[in-house]
């Protein structure tokens, strides 16, 4: 009987623990997408409570808490933190196996020390323990990243975005880079006429310029990518439910701009070559510039309109779809890339019945020049789990180079999810260790353990331009 | 080497052992959804041989006797029950890693006591053994509940059955409740004006009414609806290719109605338009009345109509289907909650590529009021052996509230088939074993046996209102 | 510590070392399909050097080494062989996880007696001990063949193949037999009709007739069918995204060809009819002659133009697809079956997402007069690995029969890739070892034995009429 979530947690052999505390553990981390707040890291924010950090906008939680019938004056309401904190502590045992459970506890353990098992009975103990701890400067937002030795943070940015808190955070010497990362959803989302205008009123804003056509609308956009630049951006990112390759020409999509700002409806098609096109444009710019592009595809968003009505988007009703992905992707990558204008890319798929299709995708478009120039993407959101992220680490392995993986990353809103990529490296280098120990892997430890420090860090620091 | 089939099949550690044998396996039966015949029940049935019990309808053995090169006639013809069983008894060995294999071998120890391996060395004595036993009262069909522990079962029925065996029943007072379950999927299809029309012929004597417009036949259903309910009906179920979820209004199914009434073609959109009005109003009914509503969805039947024109629907020739769920399960599902009006809801999928969209689906609605209320439905069908069982526990876990299932069903036509309850629960013990004694849940067995005990038993309790 | 690659590799418990070597590994090889050139075998032909017989077509290799950051001119452009398979070496390091780690090392053992490991610096001495060996006469492909115990080739060959070499290798007498498999695709293929046309030429030169409308196409085609059978040839193959299965008229067709015929443009879904109208002609013709159909479904070709335009068709630039595959599967077997006109068949298919849909369709299909009529093909090309395999031996086994697969083929151009049928062999072992181990199957080593022999070698000898 092993204890639960010890030193050697998730590693079944010698040869694993010996990969992960002689190798893995031993990497810095480069969270080269993520959706941290640049604000709260600027202003190297303390947390009131346990409750704040972990709680304050954590939708996974958020889910179990419903699904265990917990009411929502608790969740998202206007219930005291302890109170909140209390039936967060009542859920956690109904969590086990869910990747919550493992999250919990790792966090408990890394960042404050605590060992025990969270329920109701310890609830109020660890509410106390932590929440004190929180409030001391060891853990102050910068000193979390400090304790986790992460070197580098890619945050999420709105184009409009004026980046202040990253320049100032910059201007300040913080020794660890907070970089913006141009995701560009909004500005290619005309769904609803209504939105996408307001779009266009705040990134003439933010770009002081008028924008009265689609050549317009595009240099505004441009001048807001070359600024990201300018600031220290080297990634895109695009949460989409499927990439968008309609064919299109110039004029068409000028003309669908015109119709969506003076209100005229367009068709579904329209709506798709809008996107069709706007994803090129993107993508043409970040080959410009040799930046890295992300493609997150396949999620189907806040499906549930009554928590939407009252909460806004992205509370935890989100899920996975099941959008056709390949051809699309096929022929949006071999458009860029025969005009050699394919930037480094990374694609991430939600619904792990893409996996395999996805990890060949991203091998069709290797040019021979770039080492694992398009990267099949790490185990994302509801994969974001011990078995998403072995079957991603499989597939990978068995229809690309893992050995050229840029590695895990937390996608996360929260300063205490780091302890993710500790579990991505336990399970990487279990797997690694069984394959070792029965046979099916020579027992070169040397080797091995540079490829999975590769996987951990070394190749995201070559891949990126940090 | 393992004995093969022991009292520990399936358990691999101690700590399962223990799990499964002090928990899992005392609990007593709730088979919330299956297709066993009221009639035999109220009759209390005696079944002439094991043929007759085995082979009478279970299309998972005509299907591989068909691919064993059986000829039809030792299937569903006319030879005798010796004959047949002889080349099911045959075909057994041939089995071997298809769950036939498990569930022949379980039932002959659980319900005969026969740990013989069944192949064509063994048939004889096996046939003659077992078939002298059905023929004793200990092995009428209500003691062969019994002998299995089963608490409630649910039958299937259509809205027009006047639940006769299931009054016979309630009033006889047979200790186990034998409830109807409201499945109207012959009212929804319009696929065949023919049979469609012939439905409504069905529906007006069996409700004594004349239907001349929808909303006659509206009412005539929901008439139907709370004779159920009288009856003691507390859920539904609905076996479809997808959930339809078109716009519509109520004239425009008025309007479909009336044509297809009078014989006139209706389109494909008319015809999914109609499906769609009639699973909202199914659902406000069962909202109504505090059913839960059952979802089976994905399978492509009766593919082979050299079969059906001999057999039949229903005889060993359906698929997995790959159907599009995601966005019509979400407004489906999104409609009915807007309103308030989503009743408790089990979402059943058969292809298991759409596991993590069905269980990130349910996820969406719960409302932090009915504990679990969206259940992400057990392994079913084609899925039901041990891979589909661990994948769906998994894939429901990782994305879920495991704790809060609602656990196993049979969805059999079998007296027989009840030890596949005691299958999962070998699986679901398992799991939680292995992982206790790997470290990567703490050894809280008092939990972790609660736990156990509510999947197999309590969740059910408390979810359904029997 | 198991060493690598050992004699038991892939073999966990002694049930399974048994089961292999005392089973598995005595039986031959029937390769029912695969890629093999028959004018190589003919002339006897020897490899100049191993980067000749590894790298001359192996478009595995090459995606990895693209992947790797190899320059084009290393993969397929004009570097010595040297040269090449200097980073050939250099990339297999970073290949360990992918199948190719495994291929490259079992050739290397298998055919070679090299049990080094390939890396940078065994790259020389590597080299030159295979590339000396292949130019002894032990390695021309037929000796490369007899060394791997192999009884039967298919090759796959375009129905206006002349088969001469077909022909010299029978008249010769070389004990293996080398049969065709006549492969349409060009044939059926009306997406550009410039090809389109140019095959009908080529196909009137081979048949030395005249072709003027789609009755004079069809007579032509016959006439190669009856041609091909004449020559030995008992399979046909399909290597197509999907199923068609359109409803067409004859005259429709006749329409759709005459006006491909003389440059007109067709639309979408006469494309499709047309293609759904020489599926099912293609079918009677196998029917007719008791021939076995095979269908390789669901890859996505050709993506990238830029290989494309330099290098050709099949250059390592495919993947997985998401097509659709139920219902048109479901309809064209139905057609044919209704008529009694269905061959034995087998279905392979890409996406491992389809794997179950796949399994239970040829399910349906089974007519109890052949056995094992209807085949779910193995796992192929992307899933042609560890975990590809297994999962399709295991979806095989759950939802159909694996005791009357025919089991592994290599489908590969390469004379060296005869060792995935150990490959195959020690895995399928390896499973049943498990299970007889854990007490999931009886340990009747004599049974499993043969269904392993079966599996292996017997049932492919029993399904083709070889």
């Amino acid at each position: 009987m092993k204890p639960f979530l010890n030193e050697d947690f998730l590693l079944e052999t010698e040869t694993a623990k010996s990969l992960y505390h002689n190798a893995a553990a031993k990497m810095p981390i480069i969270d080269y997408h993520c959706h941290l707040s640049p604000e709260l890291i600027a202003n190297d924010y303390q947390f009131k409570s346990i409750t704040e950090a972990w709680l304050g906008g954590d939708h996974y939680k958020w889910r179990a808490m419903r699904a265990n019938g917990i009411d929502e004056s608790y969740i998202t309401g206007d219930k005291t933190d302890e109170e909140k904190f209390d039936k967060w502590a009542q859920t956690v045992p109904y969590t086990m196996r869910n990747p919550l459970y493992h999250w919990t506890h790792l966090e408990l353990q890394r960042y404050f020390g605590i060992a025990d098992i969270l329920n109701k009975q310890s609830a109020t103990k660890i509410y106390d323990t932590a929440s004190d701890l929180l409030q001391s400067r060891a853990y102050s937002v910068r000193n979390l990243l400090r304790k986790m030795n992460v070197k580098v943070v890619c945050t999420t940015d709105d184009p409009c975005d004026d980046l202040h808190f990253h320049q100032q955070l910059s201007k300040e010497g913080f020794e660890i880079p907070v970089l913006p990362a141009f995701r560009p959803d909004a500005a290619m989302n005309v769904d609803y006429a209504v939105n996408f205008n307001q779009y266009v009123g705040k990134l003439e804003k933010s770009g002081n310029v008028s924008i009265s056509n689609f050549n317009d609308y595009i240099a505004a956009l441009k001048s807001r990518h070359d600024y990201f630049d300018l600031n220290g951006c080297g990634v895109s990112d695009h949460g989409l439910e499927e990439i968008y390759a309609e064919d299109y020409t110039h004029s068409a999509i000028e003309n669908i701009f015109d119709k969506i700002r003076v209100g005229k409806d367009i068709s579904l098609y329209e709506n798709r070559q809008f996107k069709s096109a706007m994803l090129v444009q993107f993508a043409e710019w970040d080959f410009e510039k040799n930046w890295v592009q992300q493609y997150h595809l396949g999620a189907i968003r806040n499906n549930n309109m009554r928590l939407q009505n009252i909460l806004g988007a992205d509370v935890g009703a989100d899920s996975i779809g099941d959008f056709k992905q390949a051809r699309s992707l096929s022929k949006f990558l071999n458009t860029l890339d025969e005009r050699g204008h394919l930037a480094k890319t990374i694609l991430y798929n939600l619904n792990p019945a893409d996996n395999e299709l996805f990890a060949t995708m991203a091998g069709n478009f290797n040019d021979g020049k770039t080492i694992g120039k398009i990267q099949y993407g790490a185990a994302w959101w509801f994969l974001d789990q011990k078995d998403g992220m072995t079957k991603q680490i499989n597939d990978l392995s068995n229809l690309g180079l893992l050995s050229r993986f840029v590695g895990m990353l937390t996608d996360s809103r929260s300063f205490l999810s780091f302890p993710r990529h500790e579990y991505f490296r336990r399970i990487l280098c279990n797997l690694f260790g069984n394959e070792i120990e029965n046979g099916e892997l020579p027992n070169d430890v040397e080797w091995i353990q540079q490829m999975v420090s590769n996987i951990c860090f070394n190749n995201a620091k070559e891949y990126f331009n940090f």
